[in-house]
């Protein structure tokens, strides 16, 4: 149960077999630097570069092709006092009868306020003097090697995780990805101050951090990336159009109330079919994400007196 | 401000020009009976057939072509205690692999308890003894008659609403629709006990309703459905696949944010880009449904101290 | 077997139940006047408007719901010297990055040369001096009433056919169409002397036409809109995104196959993997179009001795 | 200008920066053996793993970053008498509705005869008795290794190329890809000795060859793929869904025009308006493929006297 403080002193725009950069028993926690996603340090130095560089990879004792690796997030603190956006909107998400009167693509500093937990845009635009939403930390990219050999920019996404840019990968949250490689060789960066979902802008308030994770090596399988948090589980799709990374997410979440908690196809499309959420993680990488999202206590319904199953357990 | 009780006699499976079955004044509020999706009245007598038989068209005085006709939900009251479902999920959320392995089609039946504020399997199935979300009545089809001469099918939806199965479609909201022609001719029905995101095993739990809307037509023009709850805005767009409905649904976001919040392109995209959520109404119709949707709080932000703009108001 | 010269008064945007314009038995031929998308006829006067204004309806006497109507294009002439079409390509089938640049939308005219057999534009543009392609005719848009009283925009497509824009659609080609109503109900219009696949930019050459075809009721089944030329047999699908489209117009291929050819799933597959051709008729409307197509001089393998079934024909 | 005979002892399942089996100069020209898409040479024994295992990867002289290679396919001799197919028509081209019906999933052989030049299942199914479709060899994938450091996988395609299942990546065909790396890394293999449009069933018939490519590199940038045959230039897209990739192949082919025939956006539209074709290469894959082709014959009325442009050359 070691606590390990890395530095990067290199960064990676592919999520592959890379050698690690640390070895890490599973149970220890990573409190690592991260930079944001063209390459600037907590100094705005640039030591990165596009796109998303990576923090990594660990590689975790224990961890064989066909494990989950958890990552549960402890803490996400930003490094600097400012993180950028574009605008306007990315061509993804709106009609494209629209989109010649699309203007050009701009980059904007947000301040970051850590005492008071809000972000606020440097030189706001006018009708934003007052707009200030709450400090969100979240990853936008993380995810472990993929199998065979791949390896994947960290401009999209994947079974193995990789730039998600959903929301609720926070502090507090437990993600699972399916393990491919010996060791898993878990990378992490791109953190987001901020962000609204699907990505719409092409960035959330894009800023360096320090990253805390813990990571527990499960000799479970898993198809897609699935999480957990104080009030939700989650599955993961990651896949274009929208609609296929909606049934990769589906069948995921059907695959998991079967597998933990006893519930053949038709008693979970009757759980799902009326509590169900869907979120969009990001509507503008080469794979968008959706996530497929069920509140935690209709599982303690389900599950009686025995309560919740811990999600990514094995029984 | 009259209030009308309307007791249909014959229902519609297309959203068009019909004769009206009742002309109100802009203001009036309409209480209505509603069947299920099957046709099946309050004692579940088949006095409609499928798909999703609409009571209406209301002839709103006032109202032509380039309105926008406000639907304020007042009510929605089940008038039966039974409502019913389909299992498994849909073949439209699923993996195509996984397809083979779906059990067939079977419809169940949920109880439905208002003083309990819930809903129940009248025979659970195993592992759901104890599963009883609550009672949250929302309506899964309605809107105005299209333009051009269209008769839509009640199993899809468009610019002019329809079968959108959006579980904010709920007392308390305010629903705007487009108006293509003189009077609206609002149609209304296909009302749920309960739905979770999505629609996913192509019903919500179906049930006869009596509706209670006031209706009240706007001298300003909309291209999409846009709604309003007590805590977010919203706007809709139909289309398939969902990034098309998604493109729709923040285009129109985008053109609200102009026309009455005053924030440019690029204004608009700093606000959406940190704080909006989307939301899908149904991923099982022809055409799927997906909601662009804002916290109004935000909007207070944008507007100062001269508080949010009731939207759907001209200024 | 009669034959039956039209000249519209009116024109019709949607394709619903109207009152027949005519009333025609099968096997008979009808010879009639068609207007361009626009609304201009033979002599370029307004006559009809947007989108798509079609002669008819034409009721087939002993056409029932599930019956097929067959409508052998048997010639296609233009009635006028001139033909128009859109510039540049549409946003539907461009890399949303690329369409800021894309320069505003003009008309063109174009010379309809029929003793030559050829067309081009009146005014060519730097580097088309010379262009001159084949003047190849073809309905952009004709079907047949939907069915449950829907009345379906001429600017879109069903499974009842529509505005499709295939090029097979063309002299000599019979296509088949899925009667819903009494009388079929068969409308046609929207002529194009040439068009590439897709409609890429929103039009083929649009003019008016005097067309002609025979019609005629077969008492068998079918779901999609089929077709057959001299050298293939096709079926069309009609939906978004084209991956949907593809699977009605494969589907459909499946069933004939099976009913008509005698072949299982296994065996229409194997014949399909090897020699199945996709066209796109449009990428354009609201609803794309899919042709899935077939060589005939397969068929012929496929019944041996007996030779290939006339498609269509029930056995 | 050396002919180079590379047998290789080993294969690759990503196309990636791998250490070169062989160095060439531009001009040379490759006889190489490939094994089937499951890794069975021309014994039928097992040498390498799926998903289609890669001969390569060869380094080119001369060529960087930025570059094009073009890859004349001389010929592609089948190295053993049988191949095989999967059946039934997969589920990505089938109605979801029907996807229960579906029988599972079988491999068949088929017999290559050279001599006649054709191909015939060994046990054909009934009704299959005769068929007996030509012997069309083409390249199932084949491309250059990314950029960026990835290595993605041969089941999948992009920019780079990969398992694009194109029937005109055949005889006589020159492709381009665009080079990313120093020595671009050219792979090819997964030959078919047929295959419909869509690889519909999962796999063409999928055997071992003899290929011969003459790789030549070119000083001048592409985005996609591009080919010539001896009728036609076309231009090729991978993604999902068909919409996006018939928009990168359509958008490659607007540059093209304008890059060396001289056509700006609107002369492009009016000639692509009129004759483009779309092929289908793959709706099977990860990414699907799609065609933007014109026949050379109309590009020749574009350049006048000059005669056509050799595509792929620069001016």
């Amino acid at each position: 149960m070691a606590t390990h403080r890395f530095h990067p002193t290199q960064y990676f725009n592919v999520i592959g077999t890379a050698d690690p950069c640390l070895r890490v028993a599973s149970g220890d926690t990573v409190i690592a630097d991260t930079i944001d996603a063209s390459g600037l340090d907590a100094r705005e130095m640039a030591v990165g570069s596009r796109p998303n560089p990576m923090t990594g990879p660990f590689f975790v004792e224990g961890a064989e092709p066909g494990d989950t690796l958890a990552v549960h997030i402890n803490r996400l603190t930003p490094s600097r006092t400012t993180g950028w956006t574009y605008s306007p909107l990315a061509s993804t998400v709106l009609d494209p009868a629209v989109l010649a009167d699309r203007p050009p693509q701009q980059r904007h500093v947000w301040e970051i306020d850590r005492e008071a937990g809000t972000v606020r845009l440097q030189e706001p635009a006018k009708g934003l003097e007052t707009f200030s939403p709450s400090l969100q930390p979240m990853i936008g990219c993380f995810g472990v090697a993929p199998a065979g050999g791949q390896a994947l920019s960290t401009a999209t996404s994947a079974p193995n995780g990789g730039n998600m840019d959903y929301r609720l990968f926070a502090p507090g949250t437990t993600a699972w990805f399916p393990v491919s490689v010996p060791g898993a060789l878990f990378y992490l960066g791109d953190g987001h101050a901020c962000q609204g979902d699907g990505e719409i802008v092409g960035t959330g308030i894009e800023t360096s951090f320090e990253m805390e994770v813990t990571l527990r090596v499960l000799k479970r399988t898993i198809a897609w990336p699935r999480g957990e948090t104080s009030d939700d589980v989650f599955t993961i799709g990651n896949a274009r159009p929208l609609d296929q990374a909606l049934q990769h997410a589906t069948t995921e979440m059907l695959r998991w109330l079967g597998e933990d908690y006893g519930l053949d196809a038709r008693a979970a499309s009757h759980l799902m079919g009326q509590v169900v959420r869907y979120d969009v993680g990001n509507v503008f990488n080469p794979a968008y994400t959706v996530a497929c999202r069920i509140p935690k206590r209709f599982l303690t319904q389900v599950r009686g007196e025995a309560g919740p199953l811990p999600p990514g357990a094995s029984r």
